[in-house]
């Protein structure tokens, strides 16, 4: 479909605006210096070692290109997400072009020098990667990692009703899993309150060093298979730009006229669904315009064009002319004015102001970011009349907060917007409150028998933690709030988006032109404890080691026991920014200790002495030192040990026992590590200088070695956590087999006490003959081993005799 | 298409198998005792617990009868892959019912106390997982974490000729990455000598609480998604069993049919690319045969069905009756004689001997592998005059052993088979000596200008880790070898595969009747010290802190520090069986070493003194107790940790000085803890029991930390690691930014040393200056620093004055 407005001397111009991207990429790529190739080019001005992607970059560029024209045009508040993030240079010498890198980075200006350090800066030591990163403005996705552009793209588009997200997804990208879950896309996206995503699957038919899946699959293949998925593909195909600019052109506007069309109908209450989404599939070469053959050997619409298609540059005098003579053939005088800027006919294809795609807010979202109105969380939390009293499905209560996010978020003056993400596992994990205000987000058919299923719905369930965590990494980046919920075992699906966020969220933090974001909240639950109704592959709490060593300024770990302390971490989780917190919890029934006030206290302090539960409050006029330290951090933890603390208690009073529980457990690093670290003396405040402490551990044990390194005397901390034990059996029978029960934790204290105390042996008879005793009985009992009952305060049997 | 060959009579066997293994699932999830159903159904028959997956069952079930008859029909080797692996209780009762389970488990015999223990130990404590498991017979893919059944398919059918592998997908599991990447198999499956998988893709509509995408797409939509994507689907859709089972009895038998037409042709020479693979699209409702309707709510056919349809049923009269009228639907009476087991009309279903699906070797691998016939190492071993002079590319020699590998196991007696798998950077891992023998393995059309691609290549090159990763498991577990190769950051894309495959090996050891396997080989390289010139997304050594908590049985991290360590270590890795091993080593130009036969002795070792290095061989009769230990693991530490040796030993030569390096990480930790850990004593007799040791360390320093505790002194060890810092530099620079370079490991031996060295402080000027001159540079010149040199041995300036 060929569009009458788009004039002979437009598509010259964009053709020009092109040449110059192309340009500032070979230049990005190649030189150091004669930048502008105002000298004749000699070996000297090319990089000593050249890096970078050339072969996708003139792809992008003709994106971009038509997308200004595009904007221009219609007034678009456009977003452009690189899945072929290797294609920095295209990126940066866009938004160079359009004026936004100068205004982000002032001594990149736009003049000769501009130019210059421009080139210098590129994929050279002290300057900038080579893939679009966060340095890049107008990125929302980092170039490194593939497979999660399609992904970042919906969730930039959720609750964005005026934006359209032109993504593009490299044939390469496409082979990922997480890339090829993406395109279930259409079954989720709204187009009443949604804006909407244009995918640009940019075939070029290589990776590094051979063909891709979808490269070499036929036209009809290729959109068969996004049909089937809910697309209505066109193709744009060539070699040759001046239709290839025609046709994509074209199809960018078609196809949002078609997407507006949807949304129109959507918005005034029509049923849309069923009607298919656009999509353009864009075939050009790879290293487009670039040599097309070196050596006799064809480089351009090939592998070998992927990064730099003329090596040895410096040595071979015939490649350096070959380089001049491509560099030359974009006519840079002619784009370039005498000062080195843009000639201004070029310079005016730019859109203006945040309509520019290097300037749009929704890729800065920290702009657009309203913050949450949250309720008061008294709202609420439990009741705690006495500790460890009453069983609680911990998670209940976030549920419950949660749902009034939701309602609260859909009033205008509700801050947010907000939304939870979770793989099917919703109700699951005891979160359903929500549904009494929202459904589940479905575009699709439904059935009389659905529950909580609504295209208005806006709890987002799929079966994938690529999905979750990658929309709701889109969501937070371009000005959102939400929580992904997960099986605990299940989140390490996902654990390298989740690195390679915090890894933007370091990096981010350092521009000061990129405004805070909502922190990314990732609930852990469904825990390696309690899943032991199912099999060995549920019980993973390997996301905390994962979590440790990435950046301080960025990661935190939270370990709420109950409730309350689970309501007082999420919404300091939910009103902070630029953090990734993990928050682990179950959602079985569990003891319930702290009120809301005391929860509040205790996290604000990240750890403190729980002196009800130890002998501090109990036997007045103890000594400073305990005998021993009963520490936990996490919900089963905090129950074993407390367990342990009664059974010492009642058989050996004499013995001054010291709990401390832990809520932030970052705070275990040294203060020079990590700025949650406790100072050395609130550390020996809570854990002594001496004494022996038995540490609860949720996770695997040696993650709080790996932690305490540095402190004062870390060889006195004996801990118990996860050790790869136990399949299908009883939460008791967990506990036992990772040795972490109360009468293991017993037994350890009653070893490291700093005395034997009277009636000691006793106890440790008892400990040993309740572990024979449980050894048994599973030994005999097998298939029908009763469930232990859970403690409960006061449960533990008395002393005999 | 009607089989003719399919008689009314078999038919009716068919459906009483089915009913036979549907009244065993429902047995399973319900019944503790009275589980044939011998007296009236009373409450204490049923289980205090209700847990397991009703919904998919039934499915399962007629997917298998349907096999069995093709089997006998054909003889064909069938390997089924239950993608909804959690339809665990259809698979014991197939695998029961054809006898395989009590071949495996005696004491579950076929008789009625047999089908009593066969029911309560499902999903009971101390019983079995309620999940397709390794413990069940006939699989080899664990139905817990999702998506990695097409993967295993294929992985399993490569290089078996003969094999035709069933793999059957839930719809949930179709919405994950991992098997939405998956369907693009047909690009990577060679009909000339490998297997074929049949997809059945069974759509039920549900998951856990609602509908799924292809479950609510029409067929029409489901078929064009898979045709573009290489398969020639068909549709068997209905909830009436007769025409069900007769039509899926078609499909299979057309299928199988059409497979072996493919399969001729290729193998008789004729091109048969872009010929489709058939697949089946079967539809039949959740729950299938089960409570219609329950308290007059829908539940067959809904997402209600997914686990337990009916609750309750201990303290519910009318529940009870329900269950008990549903079971006996299934006429248990005529199923099971008199003394409980299956009658032989039915008993005769099931093919014989390791035709059975549960028994067939393929998947119990051991049993079909052989020993792989690796060559001499010397072949490929680097000469070493002097250690640290020499530059090479550490990773080459493991393709050049890579490529007799492929070229030994295509001689009948040469064992294997072998493949690796890399996500397209088989090259750029400077692993490229494989395409002298071998090509990329690719069934889409070729052009000319391919280089190392055909369709009978053997390298697995596809962009997607999760293939990669799933493919490997899957030609394990079917008998194979193999190695994958991987960028070390984005190793962490399949981290949670890697764990499960883990945590299969760890259970399977405990398996009499599963023989060992060959272990997963996973290369991590691209490490982050020399991703210097990618961005900060490419750095990531977090793959070791993830192996380190599991399983100590199966899991050992190696790092080499040179080529001959690693020809030495892929040596062991590729003999071994049921383990997995993790080998980092940077693919870049590093210094070398050992010669062969003392890489040989410095791995069997695990760690050794490199007397050479340090003041041990330099200056006779140095006291046993050195002043300072410096201590590496991996290629770059070793380097700066030598440079720093030679640093001490130039400038205070008088300064004792040992080198320990370490290439079995695990050897660190404790004995008690690890079957690679060091006895105490030999930990002592390398690091010394109280002198200070300066560990320069591939991976985040704290890992050392975690493996260290329990360990004589702990706190002397002075770690330095990867800590997230560095994006696009120099080497040296990263070294720098993460304070592991020479100058900051010689600070730390000069402030840790036992006694201070006279021009110890003249050293440490020297040091901070070298740093403060390099700082100075980097803020300086920025764009065109230039690269550090390497170190070589005498490099180091030598003492002024």
């Amino acid at each position: 479909m060929a569009d009458q407005s788009y004039t002979d001397a437009e598509l010259d111009l964009d053709l020009r605006w092109w040449d110059a991207a192309n340009y500032l990429t070979v230049a990005q790529i190649y030189l150091q210096d004669n930048a502008l190739l105002r000298d004749p080019l000699r070996p000297e001005h090319v990089k000593p070692r050249l890096l970078g992607h050339w072969g996708t970059s003139p792809g992008l560029s003709a994106i971009y290109a038509v997308l200004n024209r595009h904007i221009r045009r219609t007034g678009a508040d456009v977003l452009y997400v690189t899945g072929p993030g290797h294609g920095g240079p295209a990126l940066v010498a866009s938004t160079y072009l359009e004026g936004t890198y100068s205004e982000v980075y002032p001594h990149v200006g736009r003049d000769a020098e501009g130019v210059q350090r421009l080139c210098r800066q590129f994929s050279t030591p002290g300057g900038i990667p080579s893939h679009v990163s966060v340095q890049t403005p107008g990125s929302i996705h980092e170039g490194g990692e593939l497979g999660y552009a399609l992904a970042h793209a919906g969730g930039a588009a959720f609750d964005r009703p005026e934006l359209l997200v032109a993504c593009v997804i490299g044939d390469g990208e496409a082979e990922t899993g997480p890339l090829s879950a993406s395109w279930k896309l259409p079954a989720f996206l709204n187009p009443r309150r949604d804006g909407a995503v244009l995918p640009i699957l940019h075939l070029n038919g290589a990776k590094i060093a051979g063909p891709t899946v979808l490269g070499r699959s036929s036209d009809d293949d290729v959109c068969a298979y996004l049909a089937g998925q809910g697309w209505a593909p066109v193709v744009v195909a060539g070699d040759d730009p001046r239709p290839v600019f025609r046709a994509l052109d074209a199809a960018v506007a078609s196809a949002h006229a078609r997407i507006a069309e949807i949304q129109r109908d959507a918005r005034s209450g029509v049923d849309t669904r069923g009607r298919r989404w656009p999509a353009v599939v864009l075939r050009t070469p790879k290293g487009w315009t670039g040599p097309h053959t070196v050596d006799g050997v064809l480089i351009e619409g090939t592998h070998r064009a992927h990064q730099v298609p003329l090596s040895g540059v410096r040595d071979n005098p015939a490649h350096l002319a070959l380089l001049e003579e491509w560099m030359r053939s974009y006519r840079p005088d002619e784009l370039f004015d005498a000062a080195g800027a843009l000639v201004p006919e070029l310079a005016a294809l730019a859109p203006v102001g945040d309509k520019r795609m290097g300037a749009t807010p929704y890729a800065n979202g920290g702009r657009l970011r309203m913050p949450l109105a949250i309720p008061d969380l008294a709202r609420y939390a439990l009741e705690i009349d006495m500790p460890a009293t009453t069983l609680h499905e911990t998670t209940r209560v976030l549920g419950e907060l949660m749902r009034d996010l939701y309602a609260d978020t859909t009033r205008p003056d509700g801050g947010g917007p907000f939304r939870l993400f979770c793989p099917d596992e919703t109700a699951s994990n005891r979160l359903g409150a929500v549904f009494e205000v929202t459904d589940r987000c479905w575009q699709l058919p439904s059935t009389a028998d659905d529950d909580g299923l609504g295209p208005d719905g806006r709890v987002m369930e799929v079966l994938s933690e690529h999905l979750c965590q990658g929309w709701l990494e889109g969501y937070l980046l371009a000005g959102g709030h939400g929580i992904f919920a997960s099986y605990e075992a299940f989140a390490m699906v996902s654990v390298s988006m989740l690195i390679q966020h915090t890894k933007w969220l370091q990096h981010a933090a350092e521009l000061r032109w990129r405004a805070p974001v909502s922190s990314l909240n990732v609930l852990l639950t469904s825990t390696c404890w309690r899943n032991d109704h199912n099999g060995f592959s549920h019980q993973g709490p390997g996301m905390i080691d994962a979590a440790i060593p990435l950046a301080p300024q960025v990661v935190r770990v939270w370990l709420p026991p109950d409730s309350n302390t689970l309501l007082s971490i999420a919404d300091h989780c939910l009103r902070s920014t630029d953090h990734v917190n993990l928050i682990v919890v179950d959602k079985q029934p569990h003891l319930q200790y702290l009120t809301l006030e005391e929860a509040d206290e205790h996290c604000a302090a990240g750890a403190s002495v729980w002196g009800w539960a130890g002998t501090e409050e109990r036997v007045p006029g103890v000594p400073d030192e305990p005998d021993i330290v009963l520490a936990a951090a996490g919900d089963v933890p905090t129950q074993e040990i407390l367990a342990a603390a009664e059974l010492l208690r009642v058989w050996v009073p004499h013995l001054q026992v010291r709990v401390v529980n832990v809520v932030d457990l970052m705070a275990l690093l040294p203060e020079s590590v990590h700025p949650h670290g406790f100072p050395e003396e609130k550390f020996v405040g809570l854990f002594t200088a001496g004494t022996d402490v038995v540490f609860a551990f949720h996770g695997y044990s040696r993650a709080v070695h790996e932690l305490l390194h540095g402190r004062t005397g870390p060889e006195r901390f004996h801990v118990r956590g996860f050790s790869e034990q136990g399949t299908t059996t009883t939460p008791f029978d967990m506990v036992v087999l990772n040795r972490m029960s109360r009468y293991h934790l017993v037994l350890e204290a009653l070893r490291r006490a700093r005395r034997i105390p009277e009636r000691g042996t006793e106890l440790a008879d008892f400990c040993r003959a309740q572990l024979a005793r449980h050894h048994d009985y599973v030994r005999e009992h097998l298939e029908d081993m009763p469930e232990v009952r859970e403690w409960t305060w006061g449960f533990t049997a008395p002393p005999e005799g």
